[in-house]
């Protein structure tokens, strides 16, 4: 994604100077116009003054480490921002820690996926109004437009915004999943969801951008045969929930949303044999073994 | 909604006979250019021959009765279209019955609300394929572009596919609810949700038509102080969650979405009573009174 | 469950005529003392005036074939009793149809499972007051205690209450399990569940029946090694959940619980595979490929 | 529970010093025989050689606080049992605190209630174990009998336990209230809850201690006429859910179960008016208005 991104900040003209543990993702960057640094110290010397450093490692322990060298490396004024989905609270502590020193800490809560090269990041950025102020011309390249960033608050309020906002995606993607597998288990219809999908998105109160990918993808695909129902999370789904349950804010949909996909990580649920147990405990009832299925 | 309907075929060329039961109605039509009939029997009476008949009435007894009627007065290869919210099932029983009089019946399910007049209505239709095909100018007209409407199968099948859209529509609402609300009780970042949901907008993934409706209805009252907290449903969300628990599909996120409107509408729930008997049975717990509120 | 039944009335001292379709099933009936017939017209002969039938076929066909026969093959004044687990509304609906003809019908819901021989079987009983009156000899013979079964209303009711029962319980297992899960996914503590469940049953506040089976069950197989998580069930949590949205009651444990059995009985979920069809869409992410497992 | 658990250990022959910082709490523990310090520094000086504390103090800074001058002023082996509703991982970080001094430190999970005084607690041990046996008189007296009491692991597993009990409870209470909200809501049947609740305790399979409080408390009050229907949570419910977020296991109807009671808790929804306001925005539903309640 940041390999991406760079590259949308050079179309706009924008000078750049890249690091990346791989070779592979250097050169590649290379070849999209970037100056390519070999080591973190390399690309802080090539930058100038008022240094602007753009993180985009993955959250946890990549992310801490870096900010811990540049922490080290930079001078007062200077200016890091973190652009990949730290949780919102290690960003309000980074915040603090950068403060003391004299520099700045924006954290860019980033949308778009792989679409953002050509279509544009949406940007959730929080932290220090002078700051912001001063490297907006790099949201305003990677936005697709003037409103597609915003600076939401202070240091933190950009991942927490930028949490709920992927909380919200896990419910909407959810409802759809069971709508779909809803539509197909009702054999009777022979219903063709590549094209219900892609009749939705014209007119619908449903119409999305998630719609619109679950069309294209249905019309190659329509019956997923290859794909797994196993689902991943990554982290801001769990933060979402743990936060609403820590504010008290009944969030059960989201919830539901992020435990249906942990549910799919299951190889056995421990839960249902308990359950099975209880069933033949109380009722005699035949349960199924392990060995019949 | 019908006279919205009416009001996008007179546009686009189509001759229509109106009726309904108000005589405000009926002027408001008529001053959009619908021919007025008083009566049903006027209105059969003035549509030529293999008439048809577009019925926008609510679902439940208003349509059975409108239907039976029409079962009654109309002949032969004539064609009747349900385009309200009807239950998928009663449409499927009352196809055989307009099939049993050589008579045809579609069911088409229809979204869009307010906006359809301008922008297009999204049409899921089911039923006999030549009486789609000899209707299809209507439904040409009524959607937004060629891709806005769709034959989805037999009888029965556009209700349903409308039925399982509304579901997922009442997921998705919950889902941006539980955001917009987790957001608002951050209160240390201060965040302005009109600009927020305005910003998702913009090259984010839940980006959508509910969110730019969101947005708009925000950039005026963000607070929604006036706003009753009651969320009332419509039937097709209880119907969703019905018919997937009788196909035995778990359908958990849309089921909740339709539990918490169900949540909304109870002044005083007895649940709640009892779980605070329970507390105060085994803990002592002090618990609150009615007249303590 | 009926001879068991059976058993408990004979040692109580009533007599018994007995039938069912299973040559096997006759003769351990038979060897518990009870009289045997090879027909139902038998069974009905064999029987004193003032017939009293007691029905124990699974729900749904066979129970409505049978009492097809009996309201054919009775008299006035004689009374069925359906002690299996139907729906409510075709008991409701049955009752008026026994009612129409002179006869009676009450519904027995009955709990206990295979330990009701010993312990007795908690019954609740809906129907006609004075049909309860004449057969309570029967409930007092087959519950545990003079508390142990309660008229609880009109036709319907007995049935009604049973449903509720078994969405309570639904609720409780789910609980239970998700809770024993947790536990054990806490392998840094190493704790013995069979010991816990055991240690709960003593003076805390989740002590319950179910809970004593459990920690019997996890006493000989603490593992569950060879136990599926697939969960069945059995109607009853289905039609609780029907009729909590009809009846516009949220209850959303209980359906909860019935969702997490169907999602367990679920092979592949296509729900899933959506899912895992969208993240690969917006955002690149390699998704596990059936071809992984 | 402070006050009956000493109570319930000097009916057992224990020798006990007790201090409060209420005076009247001082009282009512020296008329049971208690002999009462004024001061914390009092008490310890009371106490024989291998001097054992047990701390009955709300959780977070009470517990803490108290845990803290304890630390300052007991010696090496003495033994500090924390008896109250700590979070397990503050547990931990306190047992590392002791042992690093040689003293030991234990998490009682403690169940039982406002019964306890007479039907004995149910007690779940972490700790060391030569200091778990030297106390284990203590758990005896507590416990209702020598199965109430356990050492389950080590420091922490205590307050783990005791937390899934809890969260086990939630989900438990959660099933009953709203199983009797909808045997409330068929009004049709006339059901008495306060007879039905009695009835499942004799042979049902949801028979529990907590249905037994629960028939006890409708017997006496059936419509719960004054009782609020908002419902606290102390703390391990929202424990339970962070814990199975953070462990990946899915816990959704302890989940729920404890969103329910947030949800009570609130005054207005602003989810709720969220979605008011999108069904006016899209379909021109007229909506609830706070002046219309």
């Amino acid at each position: 994604m940041g390999g991406n991104m760079a590259t949308r900040l050079i179309r706009a003209g924008h000078e750049i100077v890249g690091f990346d543990l791989s070779e592979e993702n250097r050169q590649k960057a290379a070849s999209n116009g970037a100056e390519i640094a070999n080591t973190l110290d390399d690309l802080i010397a090539a930058l100038p003054e008022r240094k602007v450093v753009w993180v985009m490692v993955p959250h946890g322990k990549p992310t801490e480490s870096t900010l811990q060298s540049l922490l080290e490396k930079l001078a007062e004024h200077d200016i890091v921002i973190d652009g990949g989905n730290s949780n919102y609270q290690d960003s309000m502590r980074r915040g603090e820690i950068f403060a003391e020193k004299g520099m700045f800490f924006l954290d860019a809560g980033t949308s778009g996926g792989i679409w953002g090269l050509e279509e544009g990041y949406c940007l959730m950025i929080g932290g220090d109004t002078d700051a912001v102020v001063h490297v907006s011309p790099i949201f305003a390249a990677l936005a697709p437009n003037p409103k597609g960033w915003l600076h939401v608050g202070p240091v933190g309020s950009g991942h927490f915004v930028k949490m709920v906002h992927n909380g919200i995606e896990y419910g909407m993607m959810q409802a759809y999943a069971e709508g779909l597998e809803l539509m197909r288990a009702k054999e009777e219809f022979g219903l063709n969801l590549a094209n219900i999908t892609e009749l939705w998105r014209h007119g619908s109160v449903v119409r999305s951008w998630l719609l619109d990918l679950t069309a294209e993808y249905l019309k190659n695909d329509p019956e997923l045969k290859d794909l797994s129902d196993y689902v991943s999370d990554s982290g801001e789904g769990r933060w979402t929930v743990i936060d609403s349950i820590q504010e008290g804010v009944p969030a059960p949909v989201i919830t539901l949303s992020v435990q249906m996909r942990l549910r799919s990580q299951q190889d056995q649920s421990y839960a249902g044999k308990v359950l099975s147990a209880m069933r033949n405990a109380f009722g005699g009832h035949a349960v199924k073994k392990v060995s019949d299925e």
